[in-house]
């Protein structure tokens, strides 16, 4: 398959997600771009699960990490005893899945497929290294083309001149939208809710719309009601980190409100992504508390003073209700008709 | 009057707000305590009046200021003619009193108060600048005590353990608050929702109630709905830069969405503070959009790639029905019955 990245800004550019070559792992730093165009290089699947942990990449960046991540962890043990290197494949897949709870479900089906493949080679005596490399790149292209399906339909409900609000970073959703608006010349206009703590909407989203030619304005994450009010806002979109087969949708903390706020002005709330099969319900979502440190802070300077306590939890979960629909690759499907969608579903990783 | 600033943070303490003496103002810097504990230092009115207009104080920062830089701007005229010195302080309190257009009203009478006790003092031939200095301090004594009243009226609503969401730095209504909850031994926990672009809710709220002793808890301004959703929350309270004689109230961006929110999970709204005598209706209100290049920034780093543009509304409007009471100095009211307080208000200024 034709590498599916082409005409897309900087950040969906497979070599600027995450990439594997000659022993290390470089993963652009998207907790500092743009202010920094920095990448963190990983010499062990360690170093790769530890980058997840600490969110050098996110959204859909860390389904590549783990897929080269895997590759890496081959080329670690390429010199022990192919029962040995199995087994510490085996090993790489389970901890690389986990470098974050609430999409372990996600990651463990990559790892699980890159494991085969490197086993399989292993098995073979080809080199397993190269073909996991090789599979986690179709992986990417799979996923990018499955995307593009799902950006139609979402492109196709925006009018020539509608104005998006988005929140935080969709990746390839972001990517793929723009990419076929701009072919569609729609003139589209951005409103990207900044996404404290880590401002991924500021710095990525914005990033991308505007490199890709669109008129585009960053909001702080309370400007959210005054915009709906004063503003000409068409469709809130977002891509989700888990949607549950009954139609509950997990995604960046801050997700929820705006869900809320969208009903209140009547500005229709879709979801981009595919229902997680297995996820019956919201009680099978954990929602990952992250460090508070974490949101105290920005470019490590701390914000508050001693003796105050922050909390952060990474995700918030949104109901049915809020939801207009659930965008797919086969289609939009209101969120408590996905069992229209789950009887063919998709596999995409 | 005694000093009514006695037991307060260090934030709430005269010094700490904007102080003249010896030919110049002091304003501590709003905008990077607690990072940093640095005070502007205005030579002239004109300083003070940029210092209001690039927000170094803030909230009721501004009332105190404006007082003082009326005292410097006699102090700069000392020399002339007393139809100039006159003329001057007339100037002046024009100026100061239009620093930021959407507190233009409020500022006005306190202006136009120091130009009278400073005309006043010239035409006995007595010290216009101490005068004046002295007729701010007044003033302020005047303001904390009438807060403390407010905040009586709040602290009653409040159980031994309740748990209060706070937007932005509602100044000297917090310290009354913190000092007779403390008086009283209620434990109460904070919530202080950060409050972009400047973390008024981070750095100075969530700084006052850790320093008395509370158990103080930041969350981003995207964690509202979350917060209210997973924990106890029994109160949201803010107080206000306008509220308008039938129940609208201006106050920081992001207050208006708090308010939807708690209406959605049934958490009560209580703005405190009093009504402005002349605002009649929210047609009245002008909100302050400023320089967008201000919310891409913190702290001087620029946030965005170039060609993202930003959008800055100062503050936002929340209607009546969204608003539990009204807590004046006089007891709380429905934002819809202010006709009760308006019949025999306060002048506090």
């Amino acid at each position: 398959m034709k590498r599916q990245d082409y005409d897309l800004p900087y950040l969906l550019r497979y070599e600027n997600v995450a990439w594997y070559e000659d022993g290390q792992v470089s993963i652009l730093d998207r907790r500092i771009y743009p202010i920094k165009k920095e990448k963190v290089v990983c010499r062990s699947y360690s170093d790769v699960t530890k980058a997840i942990a600490e969110m050098v990449t996110q959204s859909a960046g860390p389904y590549t990490a783990v897929g080269m991540g895997m590759a890496l962890a081959a080329y670690e043990c390429r010199k022990e005893s192919s029962e040995n290197q199995i087994n510490f494949l085996k090993e790489a897949s389970y901890n690389l899945a986990n470098a974050r709870p609430t999409t372990a479900n996600r990651m463990s089906l990559i790892t699980e497929k890159s494991f085969e493949i490197g086993k399989e080679a292993i098995l073979k005596g080809e080199n397993p290294i190269e073909a996991i490399r090789l599979d986690t790149i179709d992986s990417l292209n799979r996923r990018y083309s499955t995307m593009e399906n799902v950006a139609k339909y979402l492109v196709n409900l925006l009018s020539s001149d509608s104005a998006v609000l988005t929140q935080c970073y969709g990746e390839t959703i972001v990517g793929m939208l723009l990419r076929l608006a701009k072919q569609e010349k729609k003139d589209l206009k951005f409103y990207c809710a900044e996404t404290r703590p880590y401002f991924q909407g500021a710095r990525l989203t914005a990033s991308c719309c505007a490199e890709m030619g669109f008129d585009t304005t960053v909001i702080t994450d309370n400007m959210v009601a005054w915009l709906l009010e004063n503003e000409k806002v068409d469709i809130f979109t977002s891509a989700a980190d888990t949607i549950t087969e009954n139609g509950y949708v997990t995604n960046k903390i801050g997700t929820y409100q705006i869900a809320i706020l969208c009903e209140k002005f009547n500005v229709p709330y879709y979801v981009t992504g595919l229902p997680d099969i297995g996820k019956k319900d919201r009680d099978s979502i954990v929602i990952e508390m992250r460090d508070p440190e974490q949101m105290l802070k920005f470019l490590d300077i701390k914000i508050t003073d001693k003796n105050v306590k922050g909390i952060y939890p990474s995700f918030d979960i949104t109901p049915p209700e809020l939801i207009k629909g659930i965008i797919t690759d086969k289609g939009i499907f209101k969120p408590e008709e996905l069992s229209g969608y789950l009887k063919n579903p998709t596999k995409f990783y």
